[in-house]
Parts: structure tokens; C-alpha cells; sequence
């Protein structure tokens, strides 16, 4: 049991935003379960009815985040300045966009607002995020849920990821302590499963047409390792050394 | 990212109990957040209305969990037959009493539910739990949260509570039955390493007279990831490709 929470300063970067909101109602949960988890920026997206009386009774004690939330006309304002853009999605689609669960996504948070802001985007609550707005996002996020009956309220989706981003503060601080490096960014992590998917055809062991399941499976392996900015540094080493022998092999 | 999230029917056996609630509204939203994280059991001792349209409208699809909701009048009646009584608690009381955090809390209900039912209280909305009801539990749990702004809305609480057991479901999952692989043995581990040791000499990657630093940060690597028998061979069988390559070169 940890006694002492202090709120790690980086959650005040991790920005909730929610897009065209029907419920003011919700809009005041989301205050509320923003700041009883420290966060504190609220970015709404064309909300039906802001500021609201019943926002404002939602949020309880917490109407300061309602004060100081911005209220703009496009994802794109929204966003504007963030390093790292998941939207929450509570399906697995067949989609492209790579996916984390919020557990993933608090840790890739924490990592990445060493650097700079990150933005959580929250879609309406009768049909989520439109396919433009997840072009804008790095990742798509779920939380795990009853496979028949998925969809939380949006007030309760967002409590549960911002639960998850002050867990991560916690967890953060056991690593800082633990190990010396930075715990490598989503960017980083990106290069190394690019180098990594590149170095396997270059050696002959992945063939490319299976090998969306090959690297979902590499990346479920090292996204739980939370591999720091060193350790990247040491697999791609290994890599290149590899893609070296393999190269010189095919001149002959 | 785990893909498939398949129901621990264990989660059947956690109760969740709310004592003398006053806002129908809370009630639905819990029988929603409920169903959400794949729990079904709700017991409401005193509930100040119930059943509600209120309620019915906020459960959205889960009314199927207030359908089946048990009214009792005493906590004794909510908590029968159950083998770990647990309290939800906001604050961390200078009390005597044993307590969890959620996450803790989550992983003890799912390892007791393999014995007998768990019961998890919540109290009033805005008193909480009463000194007697706490003498009832043989933990008390809080939520980690905002020191300056600690107590959450009821149903945001039961979200989080419900949210952790589901994903205790999956930690064991992931252990014993998702990856359906067993966790690699100290013996497959060390032939991994030795592998690893005699690869990365083959790619000239690795100066022998390194050695020592260097297998130890690999092994510090490797050892927190807890591979699976499956993710070894996968590894090894990346090295063998490698090997391959480096000797065809030298062989020319």
C-alpha cells in the first residue's frame, strides 16, 4: 500500500478532451473525476450546452476545472501542441491505428509529458470518434470491458483513464529510482518495431505477408518490458549488427 | 494489448453492496459500470428509492442488473455467506483496520473467489461507511486520488473498484490461460541467455572481453519480462536466423 500520494506535477499535462458532448451532466462528472485524479485541463470540442447549471452541480467541488476549461470549434485546436494524441475507442476496430489499453496508454502518457503535453481524446457518447478524428491520433485506447456489453459512460471512461495516468505517476516513481534512463517514447518504441520488423525480412526470418500477427506478438512482448531510452539504444545495436552480416552476405 | 477478453465467471461471485443510497441516479449508473466490467451481483441494504425510473434510465442497458438487485434492510443480510468483506473507504483513517488500495483489493477478491463470495461496501453518498459498519469488513480499501480532492462520486468508485477486478481476471489470464503458453522455466531462460551470448558474437555484435556488463543488463532486460516458453523459442528462433546469416557470410 502506498500512504503518501503526492500528485506528480506532469498529470497537469495530460489534457482531457471531449468532443461535441451532448450531456452537460457528464461534462461536470468529468470535472469532477478529472480533479479528484489531478488532472486539470479540459478541452471541449463544441459542446451541446456549456457552461451549464447542471455541469456545474455534476462537478461538486469541482467547478474550477469547469472555469478553466477551453472550449474550441475543432479537434484541431484542441490538440494543438500535444506530443502524443490517443483517442479512447471502446472497440477493438480492424483498423490500422495501433492500440493500447488504457493501462498502456497511462504509462505511454507519463512517458511522454517528460517531453511535452499529451491529449486524450473522448468522442460523443452515442457514436465515439469520427474516422477523421482518429487520423489524428497516435493510438487508439480502450478499457477492457464485458465483450458483450462494452461501452462505458463517458463520465466513467474518463475516470477510469485518468485513474490509470495517476497509478502510472505512482509506478513512474518506483522506475526513476530503480533505473537511470528515461523510459523510451512512443516515437522511439515506433523506431525500434520498424527497425525491428525491417531487420527480420533482412535476415530471413519474418515472412511479410504474416506479419501483422508476428509483430503484434514482439510488441505485447517488449510494451510490458517498459524498455528505456538505453535499452532501445543496445536492441537496435543488435539489430544493425545483424542487418550488417545479413547485407554483406547477399553481396557476395 | 490483450485482443480477446473472454469473462472469469468468477466475477459473478463478487457482491457489490451500497448501503443507504440516497440518489437513484448513482444506483443505475453502478448497475451499468457493473455489467460493464462483467460483474452482476448487486445488494442494496436501504437503498432511499428503489426501484426508479431514474435509476432504470441511468443503468441504459443494465437494467437487467437492477432487475435482479437484492433490497435487504441490514448490512448483516448484504453480507452473508460472504468470505471477504471489504469497505470502500476515501480516506486513510487512523484507524486499526487492515487496508488496500484498490488494486490490491481486486487481486485478494479474485484469489478469495476461487474459495467463496466476496462482498464489496460502499457507503452513504455523503457519510460513507459507519464505525459499525466498518467493524463488519475485514478491510477497508481506498482509491488512490487528489490529497486536496479525495472523494469521488459513488459510481465513479464502483467504476474503478469493478474496472480493477475485471482487469485482475486478466492478469491471471495472462498467467494461465490467455497466452496459454507457461512462463519460461530458469533452465530455458539460461539456454536463452546462452544463445543470446553466442549470437550476438556471431553478428559481431559483442567483444567477449565486455561480456560481463553487458549479459547483465540483457538479463535485467529479459528477467522483468517474464517470457513465456512460446516468446523463448520465437527469441531463439530469431538468433538462429541471425547466426545463419553471419556464418553464410563467413563461410563464402
Amino acid at each position: 500500500m502506498i500512504e503518501d500520494y503526492r500528485l506528480d506535477p506532469n498529470l497537469a499535462k495530460i489534457r482531457i478532451v471531449l468532443i461535441e458532448t451532448s450531456h452537460p451532466g457528464n461534462i461536470g462528472a468529468i470535472a469532477r473525476a478529472m480533479k479528484n485524479m489531478g488532472l486539470s485541463q479540459l478541452v471541449l470540442v463544441n459542446p451541446k450546452e456549456f457552461p451549464s447549471s447542471v455541469a456545474s452541480a455534476r462537478a461538486s467541488s469541482a467547478c474550477d476545472i469547469l472555469d478553466s476549461a477551453k472550449v474550441v470549434n475543432s479537434i484541431d485546436e484542441a490538440i494543438v501542441g500535444a506530443k502524443l494524441v490517443v483517442g479512447a475507442s471502446a472497440r477493438l476496430r480492424k483498423v490500422s491505428w495501433p492500440q493500447l489499453d488504457v493501462r498502456e496508454t497511462a504509462q505511454l502518457a507519463l512517458q511522454t509529458v517528460e517531453d511535452g503535453e499529451v491529449a486524450l481524446l473522448f468522442g460523443r457518447e452515442d457514436s465515439g470518434l469520427s474516422n477523421a478524428e482518429m487520423d489524428k491520433c497516435h493510438y487508439l485506447a480502450h478499457i477492457p470491458s464485458n465483450p458483450t456489453y462494452s461501452s462505458l459512460n463517458i463520465s466513467q471512461a474518463v475516470q477510469v483513464f485518468a485513474y490509470e495516468c495517476l497509478m502510472a505517476t505512482q509506478i513512474e516513481t518506483v522506475h526513476s529510482k530503480g533505473y537511470k534512463h528515461k523510459l523510451a517514447s512512443a516515437d522511439q518504441l515506433e523506431g525500434f518495431y520498424d527497425h525491428l520488423y525491417q531487420a527480420l525480412q533482412d535476415i530471413e526470418f519474418l515472412d511479410p505477408s504474416k506479419n501483422a500477427r508476428f509483430m503484434r506478438r514482439m510488441r505485447r512482448l517488449f510494451n510490458r518490458t517498459q524498455l528505456d531510452v538505453k535499452e532501445i539504444d543496445i536492441l537496435r545495436g543488435i539489430l544493425t549488427a545483424a542487418q550488417r552480416k545479413a547485407s554483406g552476405e547477399k553481396s557476395e
